[in-house]
């Protein structure tokens, strides 16, 4: 029995809310559970420089989390001067996986970064900021077609989401919150696109090392997980 | 006539939404119009070192904007390597208005961070972290004496408050948002505590210098101000 | 009684010595008792990024303290690697303060940056680097009138200087060296012009809150002592 | 036909020089074809603070890339002062990796670090730096072992090697080098036991997303890869 | 003819102005021409970590300009965020160059650090501060003398002082002011003590490489003018 | 008799092993004894900020340490965030030390960056540097000839090479290794060129002044020493 008492391939509750920045060209607030992440997408006229008369576009993220998002505080990164090597991990990976299904070309020459900030973290923020922050990219895309800017569709060519899954107590399960997450014995993310292509696995041994087979069994968990993920964004933004 | 077609003394609708956060002790969503920004009371049994077995305890604050809580982009302090002079000089005074209010020798050998990050911002942020973060710091305080670690009556001394007033197109007002703001003529920020006291008064030139007489209205909008807000706190918490 | 047996409302000996630096184009070492400030002001001919081609200028300020210029020594900031929260927040209002009898359009495309660097500390080091940095600015603007790049008059609009007043003992007092202002209950910094109006009001109570009257009787000293101030300054310049 | 004339499943030719530090406990020189690193293992008595008086030990890496190891010349992260994101990313990988195969607390409270820095860079830096990594430790527990300050076959439980492979022009291969990992479709990283368990799987798309089908193919070929590379390591430490 | 029609042997008048800083345990304000250093010496109870309970002190230095000590504004070392090689290099050359005459077992488990700031520049920063350093420090001895703390004859092994030579227009000269050291085709600085010892020597070729005739000709000078600076420095504290 | 049994005036067994690195124009691993350094000379057709349109080049250096080059292991420059003093001081005298015989006006508007980072160090890690990024150097511009970008002969004035020497034991010594280094009383580092004329002098006392007569000692050592590596350039070069 899982310490939520959900069922092995049970996600948490994921919600979506648009709109929630008044400023932002697109926004969402995403809660997996007490996971819960604000999510904006920031249009800006320029390109970085590898990319400056190319014309082409770049879609970029950035991570970071409240002190107290989490159960003990955290020091601040803009206090301490840095941003850790799992913060810089994290928003390579959003970044990665949200370009997965945007076309540069039809981009046009403009940047949109995706700001993911953990506002309470119980486990699975990454999954959580690519899946809402495909969202607030979506919304951002719209906003740009309402003003003639792109057309949405050449722009964005297919949904993406993430989920974790992870070897908990012997058996593979869905979606781990912190207190799985901290006892797994193996922790994988997997991006993937509403064609069910996959654009990222990250699988880590935390204790043993895991087979092939498992691994299969978290493939294939996490597919029925980002299959229903797909279909909430589908309804959040019809 | 006001760009909000307030009244010269009417301030924007304040709400405080106390528990927002799962892990905090103490936390609070305050919202002066469209400035939000999120408070959480850190509990630590440590001091800072000069603090160290000297039976007193201390409160600290720290400010952050998320980088898309304006209408362009900023830059994440956390990866621009380093805190920049105005968040600086904002969380040093929250720190010194809710420390205005607390008894850090009836608090004992232990450290509240109240964390203010602003999630959306329409002028008037630090005001409202200092009248927000009062909430938190309160419930923070209620947490503690629940488990008998402290008397909450002994430990705060009374409420503390905040608001800005400005000299705009020649008229005093009370609670500038960012349109106001930016054109105004002069800007101040007053704290106050519950019983009427004066905490902190920030006043500033903008283009032309002042009269006392200017600076008295703006006492006279702040005391008028400060004492509602006081009055939405004690609604609050009660 | 004082421990500098002063009268309440009598100010520290105060002198300027202009002209103490071989390569700026103004230069002043400011005393106020044993609190010594170095100012020098340097004309450059570039203005910040978001002036560029307005045809207007900048005046900017930097502050900071020789590392045994305090009672212990203090960490060099170069060293350390970073200005803390206390320097940021001074010499924004150096610079503040010395803009506010600038005209920028007169001024040109061009910036000056008076530099105060504390070379002994005794209190109100701020207030000092501002009735000495204006000096400095002075003196620079006559030079560039000199090689008929400006006309002085029409740049430089009014005086400015500053004082610190506080309540010590229960007593309001002006111009706190270091042993009154490390007791004071209450703490204020005051700019104003020539003409006596306000630039940048800074009240800050250290134990108890303080009233209205209290406030008044602090504006009433500060605007005796910079009235003085301004008659130095004038048979300084003259 | 793969531009280094290799088949799809041949690795480049691989060669471990052990001993090339005077100074380390342990150290291997790492070839992976053109793809050179160099990795030391130190020992120290001490231990991170979370794992003060726990009896166990530590073993972290720290990874690098000398700036001409490259075909244009890096900046030096030492005189940018930061560590990028990628080599922070690589390190934890590196260090996750090495510790998957340590009985941390049969090492007992002391610190292994393995420094893998990069002489020259074609490609695979990670997995050749994992791979000879691991030769480094060996020769160090080795190195403590002959002082009898632990039994080697208690601390050590298994082999643990790396390889890339991808997906280019269509046909999944194994070890690409720069010029072919610079135009895959898609690279994967596998980091594997002797005893074939996995360890680590970083799978991306850079182009299309992949399929299941093709990310088995490429752990198949993970597989043989890291059979050979165990081998091959058995045999330099034999 | 030299620029300052000094003779080739020539030093420019050299002045100790001491007891300049009411806090420091000693001061010194050094003039060489129009090269002006401020020196302060501070007395802490503590040692660097590797001293600790050896029973020996440790004197060292740091060595700052300020902005504009020169003839353009420098960028303030605080505000880029880090000391530039060049500062580095001076501060650990003025701290070996005091410790050469110091008896660190003597001093006792102390620390002595002597800040040299240079307030206005002209050539030669690095020897007047070594110069004037060595008469803070040695007030610094007699201020813990007549505490009872130290025996000064004990801890004071010699007189150390320094002066700069340089090979202009061909010929071997002393004292280079920074007009002269800006053309110079050799450049060298020279510590020594007062028996006659050398404690540094560096030597720069700027143009072409040098003979060790010319340097045994900028060795003489440097001998003839450090006996004279030592001799000042005598009358200065006697 | 030296710990290492050579005489007086013997240098550790010298090799340069060139064309190390597949990336850079010009590459040379210099062994003095066990201090081996990797050497890699860099072009760039860009000059810095200050020489645009000059028609003038830039030679310069970088030096770094392998973290565990050393007996102990240091920490990593990178991760630490800042390049130490002594790194600084020795990349600037490689690098102008490598000018000392470069025509920047024939090399015309390019820069060569010399890389040394030290693999394994033994002491006199700069003068090994210096020596052998002198070969890197000379390839580096062997690579341009070939290239007809220059003349090398016309962009290469002269060798230079570099030799440590110091007094232990009371005797002057040639090419000292760390354990020499370590307990010498003087510590001397001479830069010369081909024909003889001198680059730079470093003399450092480390315990007790030194005399002008050692001082002549250790020059005439470095000069046999220097005359031999530079020999040994052209055998490898040649």
């Amino acid at each position: 029995m899982r310490p939520s008492k959900r069922e092995p391939d049970e996600m948490r509750a994921v919600s979506f809310e648009r709109g929630i920045s008044k400023h932002a060209e697109g926004s969402c607030l995403v809660r997996f559970g007490d996971t819960h992440v604000l999510c904006t997408a920031s249009l800006e006229e320029r390109v970085p420089p590898w990319l400056r008369n190319s014309g082409k576009g770049w879609v970029t993220a950035e991570y970071g989390m409240l002190p107290r998002s989490t159960g003990d505080r955290m020091r601040r990164e803009a206090s301490s001067g840095k941003q850790g090597g799992r913060t810089l991990e994290i928003q390579r990976l959003i970044g990665r996986s949200l370009r997965a299904v945007i076309d540069l070309q039809a981009l046009g020459e403009r940047q949109i970064t995706v700001d993911c900030d953990v506002i309470q973290a119980d486990g699975g923020t990454r999954t959580a900021a690519i899946t809402g922050g495909f969202i607030a990219l979506s919304d951002c895309l719209s906003w740009m077609e309402a003003r003639q800017m792109i057309s949405r569709d050449k722009v964005l060519k297919d949904h993406v989401a993430a989920i974790s899954c992870g070897i908990s107590g012997g058996t593979p399960v869905l979606d781990l919150d912190y207190v799985e997450d901290s006892a797994a014995e193996t922790d994988a993310n997997f991006v993937m696109t509403g064609k069910g292509g996959i654009v990222e696995i990250q699988g880590t041994a935390e204790s043993e090392p895991f087979s092939e087979e498992e691994f299969a069994a978290l493939m294939g968990l996490a597919r029925k997980g980002i299959t229903r993920l797909v279909e909430l964004q589908k309804l959040a933004i019809s």
